[in-house]
């Protein structure tokens, strides 16, 4: 990881829901991976790029081959929770996001985690994301 | 309702996931809908029709128009859950479906609701169930 | 409703989550009842009140004995949607939520509904909400 | 892990439902570590206890701290769902469950993967899982 790509992270925000929550009290740990995915569509459009339109138009989806969570610190009903997302790693045919979740207020680390993806076409298969779209989300087309 | 369409009800059973529980100790009150939808899929399926067949197949789907229910008492975790389905009313474009929702073991209300649909083509303009369908579902092609 | 408690109706804004969607290709329809629980929550804290910390420090909750959902149009992923809230009914013991929701960008209605609601105490008995609560959410203490 | 433990892994079913599926027209891929959650209590019953009581009566629950899934296969409405669980790894402190999640039909794998937990206290702080209880999880108290 480059400090230039470090400085690439984006921010998102999110508020918890009361769906969100458990009987522990807590948020139930499967919904980090939702809000893993709120952070990457949000890197996605910060770099000018709409994952909707890609999907519509292209017949492309970014599909999740693998993800991962460690769970630091309990997030809690209505805290405004901050997503940190960047590009870990990236081919033509793949991308691998990493994030850090963050009590909004005090910065303090909840979770962290990545995801992999691969480009996968209208049928399926696994494809190259086109250039224009690889210059706008990873500054170059490898 | 007849006594007919009345001994015509089905029963699914389910347990109660921890993600369905809020932080009130008690399932999302959100998650009764999802139960309704097993309970009507069932219903379709004890019909001996196969509704994940007939959105492939026919392109057909059974969309919601209205969704209705009346919390009498909380769910818990890993409390079994019966749901009784019924259709309450149809017509060639439209059902309703009425469920009742019991704890399994005691056989307590614990809550009771409906659901309004339309049948949609794949264009998801309003359109007619075919009759072998209607036939299978309904016992009568209305 | 009188045309100052219509003027008292509260916006909140969301953007639809991919985990909302359902493979009709829309939002599934029981989270439309989850945007509702964003709503009144909003709703609550543009009253200066913190429904978290009321349950937290007074040992109340709301409870949900109904909800009702009327589905107009579709919404879809990555949409921004307004939901707005306000209070259609109260008693010392009883809240009625009425919802709009709307697509943000050209007011169009998505669909309506009510949640009805009774105070708890943490012996899940009905209660009164105390005065100063009252006098917060619904500008009178009645 | 032993011939022993590996014979020792729990087989549950499950049924998709359309909640559980995305506009991909698959299963979103958090819900996978809900089926995981199913896998764990299922197979924490086939030892004879009951996690719920567990929770209620000793005042302890299993945090999740880590959370990994590889995704092989997409999982479509309506496919019945085989996930196989089995203790990886566990400490006094500790457990390691690690997930196969297969098409119940064929015996495709879907997906795999594990999660790993902390036992806490009524305070939320690391303790013992009490011997009678690691007994009939694990076979011995270790």
């Amino acid at each position: 990881m480059s400090a230039v790509a470090e400085a690439a992270a984006h921010e998102s925000r999110l508020r918890v829901r009361y769906a969100e929550t458990d009987q522990m009290g807590v948020v139930y740990h499967a919904n980090y991976l939702v809000w893993m995915e709120i952070g990457r569509v949000e890197f996605v459009r910060s770099r000018g790029l709409d994952y909707g339109a890609i999907e519509r138009t292209e017949g492309l989806c970014l599909a999740v081959v693998e993800a991962h969570c460690r769970y630091v610190a309990p997030a809690r009903y209505d805290q405004e929770i901050a997503v940190r997302t960047r590009i870990a790693n990236h081919s033509a045919r793949t991308v691998e996001f990493a994030y850090e979740i963050l009590a909004a207020e005090t910065g303090r680390l909840l979770a962290d985690g990545f995801t992999r993806h691969v480009w996968l076409d209208s049928n399926w298969r696994p494809t190259r994301l086109p250039e224009q779209y690889r210059l706008a989300l990873h500054g170059a087309a490898q």
